[in-house]
């Protein structure tokens, strides 16, 4: 069975990634490729990494040009994805990169986007409690923001076995700058970013803030509030998180851990590495794998888990694949067995 | 009045970072310049970047070598100071890089370092409150760890000002690889850390949360707790530290800010950024200076203060010059009125 | 069929680049793993990239481990595969990416190498003209040096071609550090490399030397003389290589173009780039693929060929991949079917 | 005395530069900051490394502006200074970081920059033979380009001591990314860069180019012809270029050494390094100091020299101050007297 997939935004990062990953997919026939400027472009001249595709013209991002494929990947911005979904055939499965349909809350879409909020549709992290479940037979999949995903990879566990506090989370994350897109600002310049970090969006403003929120309120049955602070690392691609919560009195080292591991032991993409390993975002990198580890500072009473994922994969392409494997009835894996690229 | 300084360690990066400010002190002279291996080697052959010292000759780190100079820096390995400072001439000015020195609480030293307490010294971090005027005159000075530096700088002014509850302060760092020392270990080789970010130290087990500790509780007077979780980052020198505290009831973002503005307005060489400008660590690349911003997150109650040093700068040989220039009545930005080197 | 294949040296950056390319290779089924060192130590730890072969045993490098496989590929230190290959099974096909039997000239080994030459085997770059048959049923493949891979792609079409002069051919090159190798030195500490860019190996010193001028004169039919320099440049993975030679007279850029054209565009993974487009090494970063691209300077009379490779994969693994598949007779591109990974 | 300095630009990396630099001198005062765009603002808030200025306000860049001053430094788009300059009063030191006074033949700016040849100023780069003379009370000065600055003194010792052929130099240069200044474009993004080597400017057509033959004609008395290739490295600052010249027949490697060590054992800013040890940017960052090695490759007849250089110091800015100590009769190394920033 052959699946044919048209993706938008074929110009930018989180599309050139979803066409990396597709590219070596066993059961996909790349459809349509299309951007809003670059009509007409040979795509080798944009990403020039996908030599698979080189010859391929990019289309405009146009409903008929999207039509008249199983599955249709958005990477548009803000606001562009219900419309263009809502004109599609009927049965297609749209998956969008975009923000618009992640949070399950009007209210909270309102307050950190500004605008009317679209809707919600199934989230694409499957290893959520139940999420996996939700996006089988899915048409529609909102893939999580890359921040999200390693935080509620990090901490959902102890959340889902209610061993954690639900005030009081803390989570900084280091972030390479093609999170930020392919975009021409001088702020991400080479010259600017090399060499240096720096924090952003501090102070709760973040918009994966509410994100984050819902993940691990869903899987503590309480609300929990996080303070979110993300840094700019100068490295292209990547995410380190550090998240810790405050542990429940009682709570122990092993507890932990145990809660830990069986959430993960049979995932095929998320880890809980071996004792005294520590995660690394490079072990990640161009692959759909998450690493964590954790520690408990009984001195402080909190955990403090870890964890690496490489923003464009796991982070965003290679989660909307596995979202798309698993709504489809393939291998939840298919094309996604990818070792990460390192040194 | 020329001083004459003698310098340890000098094919390490701390001594290095010691002797390219000193290079540049108008008061100096630079006398003995040794290093426990490398003794007769070229200056130039080990630090090519300090081309005014090139054709200095490295001489044996002896007690000999090192008496008879107005001040001596020490970059030694643990437990190798206090016997050597006991042994220089009476007056000497011994300023120790390492960390033999910056623990006032002996079990506290114990317990993170393994070894003796060698006693304590006053410590190199003149912004905090007091501690300029113990500066003045001292002649043993111990250099603060690279973290703590940007720590204590960063929350100081929130706990002397009793501001900041001082249970659950976290704090994330990510830094530069020269603050691991001019090792050659395989985890530290360019290929490794090039284009990855990874986690250590973590748990509350890293040699610098006492330091942290102990900074912010003499700041507040009463025990303050502190998770710290240091991270490498791809880049050679700079800390980004993100720490936050949560805010005692009633204290609002004015009262936090007026609080850091007090503590920094006429400080010559640390920064409360004006609002909406966040610190980013290549704007303070080899330079003596710390750039900070601070948030006030209400929805979880804590403020954020982003703060950037250079770890070799501020955080190591810049924090040693500047207390010794008070500790021997030099103008205190003598040898420091350096610019960040950006881009 | 699938053929099963014993890796040594796995610990290194080479044995990890061919595990990754072989995790994904459809035909392969991996055996042995070894390490001269590292015995007994799970691969997740040495390979944390190797997701799917963490819990791998990393065995002993000897003939007993290494027998019974149909392929053995060798990263060993030099002198050691001649000696392990002759013990191991008949119709072992060995491929060693050690620089052991690259070399035809044994007066040429010896005075770059300072040791007995091994002997020839087939070199393993099928790209140049008539090597493809020469590794169709090869048991024996030498694996080409990095910098000569990409050296030799840059020019050889020019040189089959008859078109450029073979002596004062001018080579310039930029490598990430993975190519020096996985070794602790204080020079290739991040600290050392990040930010910066030497040179080394200068003078004609550089043991690709021979290995380039070898490969360029068997295409010229004359001897080529090359200036060959080394630089290592701040990044983990990657080779630019600048190579020019001067073009005899009489010879216009639609020549050259339509040489370069005619040698490549049939290549599976060789790559003249459109007219216009320069080469990324981000753009084959993790892939077999090189691109290229070349400018006729009348002005000077030379030609300037710009070559990028990763040098761990087209200039290491991938080449001994590629040659493999067709020594065995299997499609030359399984298992090689990889998008760069950019950005 | 004080001289007052004006300073256009001052929001690019030139201008920043610049006024680091005059910053610490201590014969200047810094007089207007302006930019053509950003009038109003504080310079803080561009340029925040700038800490000892952040509280200057940026003016316009206009003639009434830059009146009054001993000294203008000008970096702004082509065809500008000269207009600008001749406004301004008489007396007034104007010294031109852009390219429109570099070239002596108005036939090869016309060719390379495609408009009017707006005159020639005497060159900043002192160390050439007799250039110091020409500086010294020039009131016009036109700052090299910074690839010409390291090619320069890298081979010029050889042309001027008739060592070297001038047909067929062939020059391979690698720079940090702000050499393409601050420019906010898709190709110059931190994302893009990072972890990547790229050629561009190829097969002759870089400005660059006669600016460098212009040098080395005039120090060998007759054409030097050079191919020059620029590549962009993944690093903020620095300038490593590797430059070979065919040696006369019986000159060897001694005759060469001896023509560079005395090119520039008096020289302030520029070494030759002993014997053995190779330069790396890292080594020279921040300064304005130029390192490099030479060998002779007997095997092809062509010396190669590596130079190491900090594009925007003394590539830019320190050559544009050192220069203007020379004509205002200032000690040659006044501001200048720094080390390099390492690690």
């Amino acid at each position: 069975m052959t699946i044919s997939v048209a993706v938008s935004g074929a110009s930018g990062y989180a599309g050139g990634e979803v066409l990396r990953l597709l590219a070596g997919h066993p059961d996909v026939t790349i459809g349509a490729i299309t951007a809003h400027s670059n009509a007409g472009s040979r795509l080798g001249e944009l990403q020039p990494h996908l030599h698979g595709l080189a010859s391929r013209i990019l289309e405009d991002t146009s409903v008929e040009n999207l039509s008249g494929h199983d599955v249709v990947f958005l990477a548009l911005p803000h606001g562009a994805s219900a419309e263009i979904a809502a004109k599609l055939p009927e049965g297609t499965v749209v998956i969008d990169a975009g923000a618009d349909h992640r949070l399950e809350d009007a209210a909270a879409w309102e307050k950190f986007y500004g605008s009317d909020h679209a809707g919600t549709w199934p989230y694409g992290l499957p290893e959520l409690p139940g999420q996996r479940e939700k996006l089988k037979g899915a048409n529609r999949i909102a893939v999580p923001g890359c921040y999200p995903t390693s935080a509620l990879l990090a901490l959902t566990p102890g959340f889902a076995g209610g061993l954690l506090e639900g005030n009081d989370v803390v989570i900084v994350s280091a972030s390479g700058t093609s999170g930020a897109g392919k975009a021409a600002k001088v702020n991400l310049i080479g010259a600017e970013v090399m060499g240096s970090m720096s924090p952003y969006g501090v102070g709760g403003g973040h918009r994966h803030t509410p994100e984050i929120e819902q993940g691990l309120s869903n899987a503590s049955g309480e609300p929990v509030t996080v303070s979110f602070t993300p840094t700019l690392a100068p490295m292209s691609r990547g995410i380190l998180t550090t998240a810790t919560a405050r542990v429940k009195p009682g709570v122990g080292s092993e507890e932990l851990r145990r809660a830990w591991a069986e959430a993960y032991d049979d995932e095929p993409f998320v880890h809980l590495l071996p004792e005294g390993q520590w995660p690394t975002t490079k072990s990640v990198q161009g692959s759909n794998h998450a690493a964590m580890q954790l520690a408990f500072d009984d001195h402080v009473g909190r955990v403090i888990v870890t964890c690496a994922i490489d923003n464009l994969t796991k982070g965003t392409a290679g989660g909307a694949v596995q979202s798309m494997n698993i709504a489809l009835g393939l291998p939840e894996t298919a094309g996604l067995n990818l070792q990460g690229v390192a040194p």
